[in-house]
């Protein structure tokens, strides 16, 4: 277990300090920015990355919406669901201190702001309400875990799966960013919330309710496919 | 066939999901918008991961004129020509809904406007004629089923398939989103004709003859290269 | 042989109309246009996917320094040297004919321009000189050969070579678009100076004689590499 | 050992040619410039190409502190610790030269500026200060050689290595291009720092010794995350 735990640890780290890192860092810089297209790149990077280094060890979940529908699913062990979900929230949350004290030392620092956290109404970077942040959390989160147990089931390539989820959470951010800055991952949305200032802490609910249910969902789906087979 | 028809179903919602979700969500944000690259990316990702998720399942085709190119490259049953194209359909059009749900939810919303679907003159992003748009879906169509059959031949190496034919998608899109906003794949566009505004239906039949002509032309380029191989 | 000429006919072909095609197309259009970044990825895409579908025909060369360096490197029977050339830029032509249709159907056309063709002093998109194309056309191709003769080596991991192989044209772009255009490749070069305005065609010549030269020293630099292996 | 020297050389040449070329020809042209992301993509693409080409060969390091964390992590010979970094120096700084001679070729030339080196406070791209520096470049060296020791580890898939390894860099750069214009590579801040302006060469100390201590700590949390496998 200890293996596991410090490979969900440095996983989830890695997610949140390269993810949330790139937007906070080097999203909005004028002209030469990375602007949401190379967050939404950075985020799947961190996890095509790291599900090839690690993910012989611990599955490579790296997200506890992705650890309950592996559950769900039946590719998991119910028993690690908290141990898993507490690296996983321990990891993220050391990334986003980390974070913290890179970017206190730029020149003209002048707060962290939203600090790459999630959020819906005043807080949605476009300015989408509740209803639209709950659809969309739930919908993605969903197809995240059909993609992870598709491309992990014994019909699909092996080998192959760190870059069909990494650039699925690629793809995920390339959609949301706008509407709730892309949770699908309440470890993620609980690191930032921390540190943020603004409303981040307070809608925190939804970016664990959302994911987790969505990732129900998905797993069901992905049964109700595959039943029989 | 229950089984192959979900597979297809939720295929094309990712696909429109995604891929149009991008465009309508996040592309012309001021600054840090992810722009056509990003729209290319996205509808390239949603193909390369649900082709490796439920590819073993249904074929991943996720495109009426796919299914017609593979059955005449006679890598697909003609009997499920219908059943296919009628799970795209409804995938494209159940995407395109819960798009319109999430759109709406937006703070300051003015309507869909185009909603991301195809057209050409005055509907043409660039303003590009009927001609210039039959020329270019009908040649990358053409192109895009000779990558398929291609690349899930024999002699191609196995599982690497998705990278090239969803990667394939994102090059398609580089190249036309300024001529017809990219179909190649008439589910796609009559999903989101269903809700734009303008003259995105009554220019729906391009979107069917071009693609379902440039999927027969490609597959036939495939036989002429590989007869008596 | 005819499988092996069409193969390489269509592979230029899609080099040009996809690379050419979306710089022409896509590149400059304001606040979502895909930019010299976008270019790249299209003009890799282009040998990523093609090589997937056709590369176990023809090799998947679509350009005469590869075909060269291949002969020169071992690689390729010298006597399909000029039939592939042949292909090659008939292939790049009709690609360039074809992309002219296309690209006077825009309402407001004023012009091909430069077309995406190669140059260099007032030709080169930053107006860098004569030397500064040689020395970048010649290290560019080389290091491209290189790649090209390692990643199809019996020492790299079979099935990755298409992957390596169009990144590294992808990565070209990003390096030298602004220098030359980015040619590297004398079938794509002659393809569009065929139907571009102003001094293309007077300067085709160095995109001959750079990516040649440059193809045959990237050939003897992996000898060198690699013999008494 | 002289293919491995030359490996190394050819590599190393390749990753500042590719990275640091596209920072200064092409990332912050106006409107069509490849920016922070494309600079990001070319440096991760240098190592995806060469590993491919020459992993076999050498390894595929092409940086002093990889090579460092290799021989600690007990993956590599400590006595080609030396000869490996004077290939990797001499590649760089060839690389340099070669950059140097191109970027003077452009019509209205001004001096080379920072010529894409590192650095911190007034020499950060967002002036980040030393602590910052220190910070990212310790962490992002450790990840790099957990996701190298991990995606070449025998639990990992193979082929799949360079793949990973790539897109780290890529990754690494979205995140710190910001802080300290990204090293993660002493080779590649000494090959630049000899021909910037501004005060490179005083500040090279940090991009040697927080690289290469990133190294060791990333080749120690490797070794506790798999000891008693």
């Amino acid at each position: 277990m200890t293996k596991k735990f410090l490979a969900e640890f440095f996983g989830t780290y890695w997610l949140v300090f390269g993810g949330c890192g790139s937007a906070i860092l080097a999203a909005g810089v004028a002209n030469v920015g990375i602007g949401w297209l190379g967050v939404s790149l950075a985020f799947g990077l961190t996890v095509l990355t790291m599900a090839y280094a690690v993910g012989h060890i611990s599955g490579g979940h790296f997200n506890p919406a992705v650890t309950l529908g592996l559950v769900i699913g039946g590719r998991h062990s119910s028993s690690e669901l908290l141990p898993y979900w507490a690296a996983q929230v321990l990891g993220a949350t050391a990334a986003a201190a980390t974070l913290y004290v890179v970017f206190t030392g730029m020149a003209d620092f002048q707060g962290v702001g939203g600090f790459a956290s999630n959020g819906f109404g005043e807080a949605s970077p476009e300015k989408y309400g509740m209803l639209s942040a709950l659809v969309i959390e739930i919908v993605l989160t969903a197809f995240f875990l059909i993609i992870i147990l598709g491309a992990t089931s014994k019909g699909a390539p092996a080998g192959f799966a760190p870059i069909a989820i990494g650039l699925a959470l690629t793809l995920i951010h390339l959609i949301s960013i706008p509407v709730t800055n892309t949770s699908v991952n309440p470890a993620r949305s609980t690191g930032v919330a921390l540190f943020a200032e603004g409303p981040a802490l307070g809608q925190l609910w939804l970016f664990w309710a959302a994911p987790l249910a969505g990732a129900a969902i998905g797993a069901m789906i992905w049964k109700m496919m595959t039943t029989d087979d």
